[in-house]
């Protein structure tokens, strides 16, 4: 058994009975990014949590062991993303980069917004040419020091 | 000449004379995400905007030409970044990328976050525990249709 | 269970039981297009589409619901294609690449052609020289805006 | 002196001298498809076809040789292209790669469609929700034969 | 059930009971070079073809109708071939490519060998200095067309 | 300098003068295969073909010596390459790669075909459905041996 | 089944048999590189080579058949090797590449090493300030002909 | 300047002065193995060897400086050597790299070959059938410790 | 069965059991480091520590055997790492690579830091701004040495 | 003018001159480690320490300049490095990846070690079996955290 085992029957799990992933966040007690992130196997919960999640997709007790130990990360199949919608994220990567890295290192000076010390929240922005998808990221600065 | 020749000529420019990308925004009238995006070579500028631009960065009439011209775009010279910065962010796609993939279709179904219809705004968000860059974005809805 | 297993079953069914795209279109009341991509995993069916599939290929409960969950794309297991049809779409891609580029930004300016609103429809075109493939292609200019 | 530098000398000279492909078309007088993909290094004109793209490019005789000469064709700089415009292009072959095939099949049996027996328009398709691009595609198709 | 795991079958039954392409081929009443091209997948087969390949390799109906359908060609399971046999023709193409690419343009004009309407005949050559591979290919040129 | 230049000022050389390899192959007197792949950069003269070689392309006495030195071979700048007319060529060993291997084996037992010990000659065929391009491949078989 | 299965069993064998691999290549009488190479999937087996190994390491007569069948090659799962004993000889191949291909020319002209025929020998060479691994590779010089 | 300019000034002068190797490595002193290597700059040589070697080369002294410097090694452009005669080395490895690992391991227990710790000489070894290359290395063993 | 097969054996058990390397180390009596490494299928154990290890993991005799036999090495499944741990430790070869080359150098001459010869020690260095990981590394300094 | 055109000519000027990094670290007043990678093209100095460095290396006001603006990092020219030094930490990375992450979630739970939090320091350790290096790294534990 691996965790991508775990990952998997919660999929289908989902699938199956229906289940939403902002009602899983709404029990787990926390944000619907985190917590998808955590059920698709990026994230590691504490017992508790695990808990909550293996009730909602009836997962043994050895299931929930493994959501408790740190996975192996990285979501995707392959090096550039084939999902339309995962390009497009890889696709600004790609045309905005530079500008992310000028514009960071112009406010703030050498260093790197983490990954780790991360948050984000996705909603729905009602807009009358067509609803769009708004993603507010927040990132600690974390400076390259001299030593 | 080409598009890359006249975006190397702005990086040195800026590295001598000490330009600003946030002072070149307030001259063009527009959001810094998108005009350092442009001087990068990743945009397409208005006869105006490559005057103002070209006289910033001392562009003859021929480079103001090109800056006018639709680019061969995408900023990095590998599949996979190296520079630490720009791989947080591939990261966040690695690690993210079935998330954001669940959560917008459970928001909206089958379609994409547009990467051309888009926008972001990148700020300091002060923080005693050290400052963090936030990162609005906002992207339209772009359905899967039938036919 | 996952989406690929129900696309083999699919494909699997069709051999077995002889069935055609057209047909499967005709029944579903789209084009033969898109109900083609849907049935290779591409497309997202609603409750009503998956039925219908569902009848003609024999799929259980379960197994529809899965056509009713959005799939992760991209149909080909390299990123240049072997097989010699699809290669040669890969091939126009190569060669012409930078014409549609540059046609569609001389009509349209810059902006892309969406993949995703967007609709085909392939014919034969019958020529004394020897029959044709006729597909026309239709999506929406995404211009770039400035903000 | 290579094909590709007179590629370069071909756009270099439109963008100072503001040249539209569909007026150099119009010269040579063949499609706008063909013409600019010959202007891009992809095609081989004759030598009359060489002395009119050479009056407009303003081309020495060296040059207009060279356009004589069958190019080594494939017109991007990576297999997975990273420009916006011309990867939606590719996401179609991903997406659609085996749709096409399939289809092709049903109606043709096995065989492909041709990239060198092979024409194409490209159109502006007005429309009020958003102006269209249309691709009329035709390509012989070219059966495989036992022996 | 797929066409791999009816190629898989063939091989295994070749193995078994001794079976040699030559004498299929006799059966057919084609090529060695079409028929075992066939057998390992990469050829479409009527069905009293398959029939009767069917009949030599203990084949189900179901199996028979798989060979009856076009499958996705490319028989190697990397870019570049890691057996020595297949190298060498690999090879032949790295060091002859553009060899074969001068001799047909100067020959033909600008345009392909078709590697669809193509055939080939694989011989024993005798020598004293040592028996040699004998290949005959044969293609019909087709040549780029403007339109 | 390096055998690369003396490759491309051949080239270059030919496209000015209009000079054909069939004739640099007769006055070299040997097949017009093996002359151009050696004007190409991938076979090594002797002192005297060099000269021959270097009269008809004007080359000093130093480029002569570097047709005289064993080059590193390849003659492609990608690993699939992209051209569409040495593509059919790959694709020749994609589809057939198996087959070429599997009758081979039958005939002449574990071994290879060497691709050293090797010529070819390659020919139009005239032919009422359209002249196709004929190419005569003999290679040593050489066996593996134990030890 | 395939020779693949063939290998593991042997492997999984050897280990629980704890049987040597020079002991079986005394069996079979032949080198321990070649009967190691020809066991781990690499090499062909007479029948009676087959009924030894199949005797040593408890295969069926299907098992023995398959390794009589030429193998397709290559024994390591990626192009560049992972395994620090195996990289080791990359890194050779890497750094001393040009050097084998230099004195190899100087020595015997154009051409190449044979892979094919060739053999190697492995011993311990006793040193006391620590032993040594030495291997005597013997390969045919093959020489480009002219033709 | 960088070392690889120095590596294409010796290559240059060698081939118009027609140095060989073997005689370079007389006046060094060394195998004409390391000198080859170190001349191609793969080794780093002393102050007197670097002497010796520019006069031979016509080197100046910042030359001479550089063959005193740690060079970045590896020779060769791609990872998959396209070079006949090195692709063959690289095929051995490919082919009996598992059987390098498994002898050494059977002889030795768990360790490697050293690449650094190494010598190998290469030699003409005469034979009725056609001369042959003989390659004896020999590379100390490194035995992983515990700890 | 295969050393894979035992790794994740060990590693569901680890996680079902709730056991800690710290104390496997412990009891096997060597680092936690070259402990945790053997476990996970990257180094050999000894009959007597293969003993200690499968009687934590419960693993039978054929298991533990497979523990003594040197394993194929490399413990990721890309050649650039997605998991973020990792990818930082690939990260500072990437940035830090040259340098560490240019400082070792300086210090030793030219030749390698030995990854064989290795031995490296990991612990919690505790700070008042967060804690840190220390990680002491210590491999001997093979030189390249002339011949 | 890059900042790849100031660290050549950093690296030319040190061999001419026979600069050591210890040296320069000693002016600058800081670790030899970050100096070298800083003089490498990956750390961005301050004007006074660009100033120090200017002088060491003979640099303009511009290129002192460009050693102030954050560089684009990633020292090496393949994702793999050929460089055997280099090499042995890519090595380190593939076989003790996993373990780094076990032991290291072991001890601190999900996160990572910072890699730009980070320092290190490079010495040689003396050892009468051959001297060593020795290399002390510390970054900060950054967890990831619920939100």
């Amino acid at each position: 058994m691996s965790r991508l085992d775990v990952t998997e029957k919660i999929i289908t799990t989902k699938v199956s009975k229906g289940i939403k992933w902002a009602d899983v966040a709404t029990s787990v007690g926390l944000s619907k990014e985190w917590v998808t992130a955590a059920c698709l196997g990026q994230m590691t919960l504490t017992a508790q949590q695990a808990a909550t999640v293996g009730e909602i997709f009836e997962l043994t007790a050895e299931e929930q062991k493994w959501l408790q130990v740190v996975p192996y990360k990285g979501s995707l199949p392959t090096a550039v993303p084939t999902d339309p919608l995962i390009y497009r994220f890889y696709e600004l990567v790609s045309v905005y980069g530079t500008t992310f890295k000028e514009l960071i290192h112009e406010e703030f000076g050498d260093g790197i917004m983490s990954a780790i010390d991360f948050k984000m929240d996705l909603q729905r922005e009602p807009n009358a040419a067509g609803d769009r998808v708004s993603i507010a990221m927040s990132g600690k600065f974390l400076p390259y020091k001299t030593y």
